[in-house]
């Protein structure tokens, strides 16, 4: 296990540009006009990057969905009350949910972590247990939890990129069940971008405009609240949650650690993904973003950070649904640099 | 066989929206916040409406990539000499070229048809011969083809989408090739928009500033020289081409015919998809637009009709490759549809 923050840092390096020629060869030698398949070109080129080859393979293919409670749930900022997140990971054991459907299509396992739910599941099979706490402390009020209880949710993210890797995963997702878990995400998106909390917050599972100007207000009592913490970035994350947004940030430390490639699902999982590229910017080289989530900040941030999505359809489930589906289109861009017959094979000249 | 366009058009109804309400309900019962997975949803409903279900099934995919050659490939508006058309469908056959690859990655049948190409290729295992003639005439200098060659090449598309619906065939994709065809596909754009030949008029394979204002150039005098029968869409095809884009048209007009959707691929199929739209408005119910071609005219197109494809990935491949990335989402949206838990189901509230 990395045992400290500060060692798993320091073992995450940019992605060297040293094998791009020679990819570049194989990509224009494929039979079809040089650049003519896009972002299959673009996302294959960054992969065997990544994974610093010319002879990809992309079999394993892993997301790990981070289940959390928030304190914050009792300001009545969701459509679902906060047992809806315990349900749902019972729901995801059983295969029932969203994630589920999506992973298998893609040929994707699902995982499914506790790192803060507010429920004893007990040990059901299937079920990861790294759990925290029992969910974080109401933000508006205070801190999501302390300093130490959030370097613990990255390490244990960390950890759990580090098996996958060592068990021979080829690539990594990422995805969350938490009920108001936007919320916090939205707090740390107007306090790392920096903007205004009204600019980043959305409607979430789909609240009225009441609710909607609650939760802006929430927001800013939980920056206010706050304050004094938001300075670097891992006590920001403490004290704005939550458990699964810092478990995903360890996600992608823990991967870009492994050199293999993540790819961040929408939303919240971009807050936590924000989260390592602030507290390590190298991180950045290891990651594809899914899809443009249909919550409003999103948009903001992706711009932010200079990335364009793969997909762009109107989603904003989370869980890693956006994920699942965009594993699959790095999956057909593997098979394009793998299998399409090359000119100089073929005896075809353009 | 439909033995005549009439007949064809005749039997196209537009889709009933009878069965929406249920559909929705059942969309909403899934587990998850009504609407968050977006246009998976929509293209649920979509495809539930089309073959009007409330069970549905997506099990046989079928692409077909309409080969062709264009006697404006003398203009020398391609990076690639007309003989590579011919060399691209024995590629196809072989399994080596992208939309091959794709449509076994969605588990998609491709089949290729010689519906024009300029080369007589025996019998090849797997190539469907529906040859019209050896090729169109160049469009700079008088009509593609004949208005009979142009019914013959359109009712042997729909004789494939009449035969795949008879085979039990879920959704068909679109999918061509033939050197030279981005030209014929922009003048039908600028004749059908309207709009003037600039604005329709992109690089195609990759050509270079000179070759692209050359191009420009042989469309407007295509659309010059052809004046006299641009007038009714039919006639409109004739003249400007190609077979494949006839074919392509037919192909949407034979699905829409027997109820069944087609993925239409790019800038050259969503030529042939506007031809059969305007042939018959009813038709546009039946059609998925699968992603945003990097050729300039597309936008345009697609902002027209007021269709927003699902994908948007920088590709202008052709062949298909879209369509087969597309049918994969829709794959996955009917999955969502018959495999997530219900909130009834799943003892779930939000």
């Amino acid at each position: 296990m990395q045992n400290t923050l500060k060692n798993l840092l320091d073992k995450i390096e940019p992605v060297s540009r040293e094998l791009e020629t020679q990819i570049q060869a194989h990509l224009d030698d494929l039979t079809h006009p040089p650049g003519s398949l896009g972002r299959l070109e673009e996302t294959a080129m960054h992969y065997c990057l990544i994974r610093q080859t010319l002879e990809p393979k992309l079999e394993k293919k892993r997301i790990y969905t981070f289940a959390a409670d928030h304190g914050v749930a009792e300001e009545n900022l969701s459509i679902a009350p906060k047992e809806v997140t315990q349900q749902m990971v019972l729901n995801m054991l059983g295969g029932g949910a969203g994630v589920n459907v999506l992973s298998r299509h893609a040929g994707v396992e699902n995982k499914v972590v506790d790192i803060g739910v507010d429920h004893d599941f007990g040990n059901p099979p299937g079920l990861i247990n790294c759990k925290v706490r029992y969910g974080t402390a109401n933000i508006r009020k205070g801190p999501a939890m302390s300093f130490k209880e959030a370097e613990q949710a990255i390490l244990a993210g960390a950890e759990l990129a580090r098996e996958a890797a060592e068990e021979g995963t080829d690539i990594l997702g990422t995805g969350e069940m938490g009920i108001a878990n936007t919320t916090p995400a939205s707090a740390l998106f107007a306090a790392w971008l920096p903007t205004d909390a009204e600019t980043v917050t959305g409607r979430g599972t789909g609240i009225n405009d009441e609710q909607l100007a609650r939760k802006v207000e929430v927001i800013r009592e939980a920056l206010e609240t706050n304050r004094a913490a938001l300075g670097d970035p891992l006590s920001t994350l403490a004290a704005l949650g939550g458990l699964e947004i810092a478990g995903i940030c360890g996600l992608c430390l823990g991967a870009a650690a492994a050199r293999i490639p993540v790819m961040v699902d929408g939303f919240i999982s971009s807050a936590g993904a924000f989260a390592a590229i602030q507290l390590k910017p190298e991180v950045k080289d290891y990651l594809f973003f899914s899809h443009r989530s249909a919550e409003a900040g999103h948009k903001i941030f992706l711009g932010c950070i200079d990335s364009e999505p793969l997909l762009d359809l109107g989603m904003r489930l989370g869980e890693g649904t956006g994920a699942a589906l965009a594993i699959n289109l790095i999956d057909a861009s593997i098979k394009i640099y793998n299998e399409m017959a090359t000119f100089s094979g073929a005896g075809i000249k353009l």
